[in-house]
């Protein structure tokens, strides 16, 4: 290691150096060491520990090496030079030094009292990511991969349900957190705790936002080897998918909102202000995000449509699907606003149609390449997350703080969880389970988005204060909680080995092709849901799929020059394909395992797909497909467990 | 484009604004165009204009758009500030600017004369890319892709003559570049054409070594298409694989040839230690590499033998897979080696050890997503060449440096080629013919890691007029030569229409397991080759992998015990399972979709082979399992033309 290190300060002129190399290394280090643990812990069904909490096991264990290892050098770089002709920062900097002309780019601003934290180790300094790398590069994927496995006829069965938890249950818990805090804030100016630090109420909003992003990873990972119900699933993994968009927003809205005169005082014009930039950062990013995702399948769809040999390139459609997807977070990053909000809902839509236009190879490319990108994204946010607690050089740990911060987040989850539930049940057919309830309150893990909003700023010492007490309630629930979760389950009483797709199967079977779109909604029946939904199976999907019935069915009669335009031949006999598309899911290598296997008898029943393109209206060969399909999966399925 | 540009820097100061959004918004845009494009090229069979070609054409398109179309802005960054209390550029630079400290990160130095350079239009500079890209981000996948893609059967037969056309004709290029551009560079001087710049035949020969880099990326996309004879293929591939690790080295080693007095003298002191650097960082590179190659054949192999179930987790194979590729990468660069050479090795080793221990699900999974990384890497440089060409703004256009790199390309090639084939001829049982001299003459092109390496270093203006022409070079070859091949292939009357795996199987067939290690050096029996073979078949096959014979029959036997322990149960019964491994490849969509269709009948296979593993000697069975293979491949391959 070290000797490593003195090669590349050696090699600091030369234009071959790379930089950054020995710390991309620390890091793949400590992944290759949380696979090979996490391999070892799969084979004996460890279930205590998930990858993540491995992740931030062996980061913990590396920070505390490089921090009590290495040696402080590069004194340098913590001087701080005067420039009295430069008027702002600009983007490059020219500077001559003794006749050589150095560029420098600009990075960012620094708090006077923070110029202390940039002196001294050069190799904790170089550990230490740029807070933007979380937003633009490690969140997008996992955001995306949420979004793109959302198993979509549960999720949209309830719907209601999800939405409730992830908006008005977000704002609850940002709003009891901050009011939680701001007591225990006051109590530690009281006693003196606070030097003089400026620390208002809606800092304390702030908090509670970052610390509403719940992220259940390891509970859902459990949840899925163990095919616990699936309602259960589908509560925990919607809330938690929407909730990040609504945290990420409410965060920004919030640190965006700036009263005119006094910080404490309750400004009704600045607070509609906040409330309509979380409106529009949310409406807008969400329409980028779909529009990308309808324009990638209007793509797909008039090149499935037009040129059937186009299936024969699953790189180039693996491609074009990876590249648009990006677009949307791009695009809304440049319009100003949220990305990962944007991504998020590309994801969905993308799931929605896109996903049905692809060819069979593609699915599963496109399937693999972002599970495999979340996977990776997902333990180096980890793996970093136990690297800062000790290479992050500006911690302030106030037990009362921290103390306040516990506290504040269980009773946000109950005020979350329990009043909504109850709420819920008066409306819901089927009531959520007491059980169930109690689980949701225990799920309420924190992970990589609150730790992400959390590291953005660090600059002053209340963000500073907000950010340790964040990093260790991440750790707290991670391992406490995640690796409660199989006794809790048991303590409980919560149904495991249940198999979703049978679920839906026995569901599917019970219904006919009329009453299908009525059907589906059984769970909750919001009268602004059936008509989303009947809008989306009788025209969306039809144009942009070729699932659903054919418009010349749903269209008016004289639409009908343009439904037949827009209407694929093969959507006359593909009406009931739609159900293939409730099968994208699994961030778990066991089932994706016998998913991709699985997957295979499809190619053939899509070229009876493209049979039936030909002319033939032999309406329920789809149907006969996809029941040995079933058949097929559950053979599969059966046979890892013989080996 | 203007109202995003002016929303980005609008938002300059915000925590929350993302650098480069627009700028990658930019290369997502050009790529997706890209892919339209050659999606319907694909499906008209148009052979002329390649991906790679078309990427550039548009990079070239957007490149005038952004020069003539955007406005100068941003003069501040134009501006050089001097500071006194400066003694060398450090790190990071903090300076006071009004009572704000800003922090800046360096990025490199800069000549006096390029400063002119960096001012101006800022939207330009955005859209350059940091040269260090290329090496660490973008060429590593293609490099790795391409080894990992090496099809090893065929390599092998042929290693010889690759190795000389690589290695020997590689040196020969790069002299007579060099020696020709001298004269040129002379003449330049001679009518005052060079304004009294420095540039020696060190310089000559650095452009010479660039230059020598071939990268027939779309001539063999066309081979491959055209299923062109498989040793001329092989050739072609071998020697620009290899060769790019030959000219990387070679040129970082002619930059850092230093003679102590005389720059224009020959030290032989300096000389010797060029060629001690260059042998010595080759070695090292090549030693990184395949050592890490190594150690993942070991996990991946004491993994599937120890624990037979983990073969169910794809993902983490997958993964280790991955990161153990990027850390040779890593450690190279690391310890002052070439980075892309370790990954180059390691991707063969890989290919050749590894692979055969990775699940089927694995093996799939890897070759597509280095597919995919090659791809998009591969078009995000070509469409940045096309950019270059306008957005860089220190070019030297000098039309008789630029018509003597032309001519010196040419007749380098041929003093490569021509030569030494005769000279392979007298060695060669199978003779190389006439037309298949003349095609790889035709063939090369210039590409990606020319223009990596002429764009690393373009601070002097001698190195400026070499980015310059290089960029020519490579435009004029890719889009010329690229749409040429067609046409020359049925000019040169070049078998097309060949089937590598048949080629192989008949071989395959003929032959029975007992003269298999001979039968395969058939057409080159160099006796250092046969060793090797040898040592590779009998030891480290049977203790990497479970392929070949097992080591209790191969070591003398005093080692029996040692023997036993490294041998799997399941080598006994696989001797032949060997084969299988031709089967990577293809870097062409069309390929790859009846590859992994024809890959599914793998897990089946290999199930018998863990049967297998519980004690039965039934040898043949893998063979017998290989000739069903065979015929679902065919049967496979067939369809896709009756759709």
């Amino acid at each position: 290691m070290e000797k490593l290190k003195k090669y590349v300060s050696v090699k600091h002129e030369d234009q071959f150096y790379h930089q950054g190399a020995v710390e991309l290394l620390v890091f793949n280090f400590l992944l290759i060491l949380t696979i090979l643990t996490i391999w070892l812990f799969k084979n004996h069904r460890f279930r205590f520990l998930h990858e993540t909490g491995g992740a931030m096991l062996y980061g913990l264990v590396m920070g505390l090496i490089l921090r009590y290892a290495t040696k402080v050098s590069d004194v340098e770089s913590g001087t701080v030079y005067e420039c009295e002709k430069l008027k702002s920062g600009p983007s490059t900097l020219l500077i001559n030094v003794t006749n050589q002309v150095y560029e420098y780019q600009y990075k960012r601003e620094i708090s006077h009292h923070n110029v202390n934290g940039h002196q001294g180790n050069a190799m904790l300094q170089k550990m230490t990511f740029d807070p933007s790398i979380f937003f633009n590069i490690l969140l997008p994927p996992i955001i995306f991969h949420a979004g793109y496995s959302l198993k979509k006829r549960h999720f949209f069965r309830n719907l209601g349900s999800i939405l409730t938890y992830a908006f008005l249950g977000t704002a609850i818990s940002c709003i009891v957190i901050g009011l939680i805090m701001y007591g225990f804030v006051k109590a530690m100016a009281h006693i003196g705790q606070l030097k003089g630090w400026e620390f208002h109420f809606t800092d304390c909003l702030f908090f509670g936002s970052l610390m509403s992003a719940t992220d259940p990873v390891t509970v859902l990972a459990i949840f899925h080897e163990l095919h616990v119900d699936t309602d259960l699933y589908t509560f925990l993994f919607g809330e938690s998918v929407l909730n990040d968009a609504v945290a990420i927003v409410l965060t920004y809205s919030i640190s965006i909102y700036s009263p005119k005169e006094n910080p404490n005082a309750f400004d009704a014009a600045a607070f509609f202000q906040s409330v309509g930039n979380f409106l529009g950062i949310f409406a807008g990013s969400f329409a980028m995000g779909s529009s990308y995702a309808v324009i990638t399948a209007l793509i797909s769809f008039i090149h499935l449509t037009k040129f059937t040999k186009l299936c024969e390139f699953p790189m180039l459609e693996t491609g074009l699907f990876f590249l648009l997807s990006w677009s949307a977070f791009l695009s809304a990053e440049a319009a100003g606003l949220t990305g990962i909000v944007a991504v998020l809902f590309c994801g969905v839509t993308q799931a929605h149609y896109t996903y049905n236009n692809l060819s069979p190879d593609s699915k599963m490319r496109t399937k693999q390449l972002f599970e495999f990108m979340n996977f990776l994204a997902e333990n180096v946010i980890f793996c970093y997350m136990g690297l800062a607690l000790f290479t992050f050089q500006n911690h302030i740990f106030s037990p009362l703080f921290i103390f306040g911060a516990f506290v504040a987040v269980f009773v946000a989850r109950a005020c979350n969880i329990y009043p909504l539930s109850l709420l819920l049940n008066l409306g819901r057919k089927q009531k959520i389970p007491r059980n169930f309830q109690h689980m949701m309150m225990f799920s309420g893990l924190r992970g990589a988005i609150a730790f992400a909003l959390a590291i953005r700023d660090t600059e002053s010492q209340p963000k500073q204060m907000m950010f340790t007490t964040a990093l260790l309630i991440v750790f707290f629930t991670v391992w406490v909680f995640g690796g409660g979760t199989t006794p809790m389950l048991t303590w409980l009483q919560i149904r495991v080995g249940v198999d979703p797709d049978e679920d839906l199967k026995a569901e599917a079977a019970s219904q006919s092709a009329s009453n299908m779109d009525k059907n589906t909604t059984k769970a909750e029946s919001a009268w602004l849901f059936r008509i989303w939904y009947g809008f989306d199976h009788k025209y969306l999907k039809p144009i942009l799929t070729h699932a659903g019935p054919p418009l010349t069915t749903t269209l008016p009669e004289w639409c009908n020059p343009v439904a037949r335009l827009l209407t694929s031949p093969s959507a006359y006999g593909d009406r009931l394909k739609d159900d293939g598309t409730d099968y994208i899911i699994n961030n778990d290598e066991l089932t994706e395992n016998h998913e991709s296997s699985a997957h295979t008898p499809v190619p053939a029943q899509d070229r009876t797909g493209s049979t039936q393109a030909t002319g033939k209206e032999d309406i329920h060969e789809g149907d006969l497909g996809l029941g040995g399909y079933k058949l097929q999966l559950e053979h599969t399925a059966g046979q890892p467990q013989k080996n």
